[in-house]
């Protein structure tokens, strides 16, 4: 029986401080947030982030034990109970594993911006963490050197955002609270700037310099403001009447294309 | 003060018959189904799907007023407390309408292929059904003839679903329950058979001929049995190690690219 792993068991106190992370206030304040998943752990694991702590389900050990095991003497790994772990969770059928992560500091972002290796992704209150967590996840993909948050975005460090970029966030750098207009302006001539927009645009094509692709919230699009500050605006054909793509997959869709371009030009 | 809506309050009774339509086995049953919000409600509206009831939350009528207000001569419209209506609903933040819709008979597979005039998704053991509403969804967006389900699928009528597809469901053929492996013998010679593959396969790209696109579940893939009887294998460019791109960005990604063939060959 798998109960009795050599884990112990996380205390009452350990546990009230952990589920203080499912709140943006205090994952602010203790600078520390969750990340769930066996996939996401191992991108973590596989990062220069610092785990704090790993927090496992023991009857959950044989879908956890590959990426716990190989760090078990550096991290502490605690045993949950299953209700203490659902509190936790934001899986119907958890992996058994999250684990608790030391935010960094993020990179200032002119001397950043100045190194960005790939294209950029900026992207307009999102509100929704699903959303969100696919966006990164499809930038991971596509190398895209990083993710530019405008301010009232949904926190990146919510548990949904962690588990639905599958660990993307490990993987590329995330800039939030950014004051796009003003990035903007930063990026015009080193950038293509794209826009995306549902109403009118050209059909998204393969882009042979470094580019940047705006995108808005699902329900609002890209205020005009930014809109007009983009080099050309894309649309994707298709559709009739009311009928929409919901953001990740227009977005997908065009980050696919900017990478076939730089694919295309062998960069 | 929005609350002395006009529409009769829902009785106990009829509350609890919608409420069996969250499980599979009672809309087979009662042949009915749950849709919600807005946008899907004005989809299913404006198909020649048969509503049943609208159920409206009063509080919300600016909402669902526009969509409502056209058909409330011909069609029951119920008031729902909070409540009521959240039992329902599948929204943190519900539109306030949800629409009780009377299933059709499927058609006949083989006289609906015989016709079909677009490209098709086929797709084997999708459980979750956002992803398959989202999967809907982008087939419609790219004039897909319809969406073909194997066997151990999500019931498609599931509200999430519904809900996901943003009505989509309205206006695209949907089969399920169908045997894979039969259909693509038979769809062979006269479609082009592109089957999804994580592992290897060339790159998407248009296709001139009538396209069926064969995708698996998020988590397993394609079963080797039904990759085989594709003509031709696509995977994504892009990626690193343990990363994968969601499901529904790259079935997204492959539906545009072959919906791009037909608009290449005006089709």
């Amino acid at each position: 029986m798998s109960m009795d792993s050599d884990h112990p068991r996380a205390s009452q106190n350990r546990i009230k401080r952990w589920t203080r992370l499912l709140e943006a206030k205090f994952r602010r304040e203790d600078g520390l947030f969750l990340a769930e998943g066996v996939k996401v752990v191992e991108e973590l694991l596989g990062s220069d982030w610092q785990t704090e702590a790993l927090l496992v389900l023991p009857e959950k050990n044989l879908r956890w034990e590959g990426v716990v095991a190989p760090v078990a003497d550096q991290t502490p790994v605690y045993s949950l109970s299953r209700p203490e772990f659902k509190k936790l969770s934001q899986d119907k059928e958890p992996d058994g594993v999250i684990a608790v992560v030391r935010k960094k500091e993020p990179p200032d972002v002119s001397s950043w911006l100045a190194e960005a290796a790939g294209p950029l992704l900026v992207a307009h209150e999102i509100t929704n963490p699903q959303n969100l967590g696919a966006l990164i996840r499809s930038a991971c993909w596509f190398g895209f050197a990083g993710v530019i948050l405008s301010a009232n975005s949904v926190d990146w460090t919510h548990p949904k955002v962690i588990r639905s970029s599958m660990g993307g966030v490990f993987k590329m750098t995330v800039l939030t609270g950014v004051d796009l207009l003003a990035l903007l302006a930063d990026l015009r001539g080193k950038f293509l700037l794209v826009g995306s927009d549902v109403r009118k645009g050209v059909a998204p094509h393969p882009v042979a310099k470094k580019a940047a692709l705006l995108v808005g919230s699902e329900s609002h699009g890209l205020p005009a403001s930014l809109l007009e500050c983009a080099a050309v605006r894309w649309r994707i054909p298709g559709g009739t009447g009311a009928e929409s793509l919901s953001l990740p997959q227009a977005a997908a869709i065009m980050m696919y294309e900017m990478s076939r371009g730089r694919m295309v030009n062998g960069e």
